[in-house]
């Protein structure tokens, strides 16, 4: 099902065979632009793509929901219509960063800015039964974010978290672990504030293009270098794609009553693929259902988790 | 001046030709090793190297201070021994990151991991100081890390911190930059907390250490790749030099009372050479009293941010 401007699908799917695929459009005649606040553009524009593709799966008529548009638009849209998981008190958004052989998941990217220590606690479980569901990782290791591997170590948050995780029955936690553990792959799935989480996503960015930058300059500077370049192009290619975000297939918003994927504004269509495709997966092994089960087996911890607060800076 | 064990001193003199320096050695009978609690040793280990050759300074018989052993121990000892530049609360570590062009000096990296807001003003006023002193940068800029560029944008801290800067006086603010701000260099100078100045640092070297890894394994995968890799090597060399930590020098603690520069514990005689100069321009432009100016000019912002709290999450 493609929701949105009639005539704008129409236009992009001039030339698509689509004589395999039973394509339905589904008009939505409103837009949230990128300029939009997300919050308010979602309750003001009723109408908007966002809204009409999620009252797709409220209605019945779709199982799940990719968006390449406003993340904060999506994560609105979707507590609105779709709610949240039972248990789940702030849904997360999590994506894989590329490191060293494999990939390791990391949550929360930006959705909870703020969260409470009970809310890292529900981010590890759900990020657990979505490597283990979608991703078929058995008992995935979980790791907290730190400036330190000890215990010890930690901003007072952290130092609340800690014991909490340590103490989750279930989760294969393994400790702290520091920024360059992310790309170094040493935990499956890294849990941390959306803060943290948002800058040490954008952080990996940004020296992957400072390094693809400096690389190209370095590698087209002589004739003999661009010769040489040249031969090693396949190798360049394997690099950049091992490295590229796109071929992730988009962010699960996770905690959600449904399956949200969001995907990059530029995504290319392979971006797409595999973000239907992690979608598919969410649905068929029940990624919602699995999240509420594990939510009820660590009720005693998060309850206690709910009554501690990090005392603030003073 | 030279601090240490006095056999190992000399044995790794042997062979330097030092009839043109005229090189101090001064016995220190302790050592604080990786494995002790920086706090504990400090004060346990009274003859420790880092305590010794800080005294040289309260004594006179010394300028600056440069280790590449435990930055925790050189902190706590230099708050003791040292003490604090009038009008700084808590000392900082500052270091420079590589970018696309030129540097951005990142301040705190972990001396700090729960700030108040009026820390992070004095952070922001050290490290201008350092830019235009010791680098020679004309009215650098400060950016505050946060998850967006809009000044709503952020965790309840960062928000509460983004007005505070604005109201600097003196000081060349332009706003929030996210992640990938650091490494394309879009400031001269990046303002956090230590918790995530240290996970933002140590990001970025994994993530170098997880390219270049890459890189070296599609290299040399094949014979004719090999061959092109050596007309590269110059390229490749650049490239490492422009990313490697060891050639910035170490990392200056900002708001003791004298030069104290935090070297890596691997560094090279190049980053040693690097550090020291790093010393001496920090005395010869009166960095500390530069600071102590600085902060008396913000003094009605600076009792402001004193004023105010952060929420803790609930």
């Amino acid at each position: 099902v493609l929701v949105g401007n009639i005539a704008d699908i129409e236009r992009a799917l001039v030339g698509v065979d689509r004589s395999d695929v039973d394509i339905e459009i589904v008009e939505a005649t409103e837009v949230i632009t990128m300029d939009d606040h997300p919050v308010q553009a979602v309750r003001r524009k009723k109408n908007n793509s966002i809204n009409v593709a999620l009252n797709q799966i409220r209605e019945g008529k779709a199982e799940a929901f990719i968006s390449a548009g406003s993340s904060g638009a999506v994560m609105t849209a979707s507590l609105m219509i779709l709610g949240r998981v039972k248990g789940i008190d702030r849904p997360a958004i999590a994506s894989y960063l590329p490191t060293i052989g494999k990939r390791t998941l990391v949550l929360d990217l930006g959705a909870v800015t703020d969260p409470k220590p009970s809310n890292i606690v529900q981010f590890a479980l759900m990020g657990q039964v979505y490597s283990e569901r979608v991703l078929g990782i058995e008992n995935p290791t979980v790791a907290l974010l730190s400036n330190g591997e000890e215990p010890s170590k930690g901003n007072q948050f952290v130092q609340t978290v800690h014991p909490l995780l340590a103490r989750t029955p279930g989760l294969n936690f393994i400790g702290n672990v520091e920024g360059r553990d992310v790309p170094m792959g040493t935990a499956d799935i890294v849990v941390t504030d959306g803060f943290t989480g948002n800058v040490v996503l954008k952080t990996a960015e940004g020296v992957v293009t400072m390094l693809t930058t400096i690389l190209r300059e370095e590698f087209t500077s002589t004739i003999p270098r661009k010769l040489a370049a040249l031969v090693l192009r396949p190798g360049i290619k394997n690099l950049r794609n091992k490295l590229d975000y796109a071929e992730f297939g988009g962010a699960p918003l996770l905690g959600v009553n449904g399956a949200v994927v969001v995907a990059h504004g530029r995504s290319t269509s392979r971006a797409i693929e595999t973000a239907v495709r992690v979608a598919v997966r969410s649905i068929e092994h029940d990624l919602s259902g699995g999240i509420a089960d594990r939510i009820v087996r660590a009720h005693d911890v998060i309850e206690e988790a709910e009554s501690q607060s990090v005392e603030a800076a003073p």
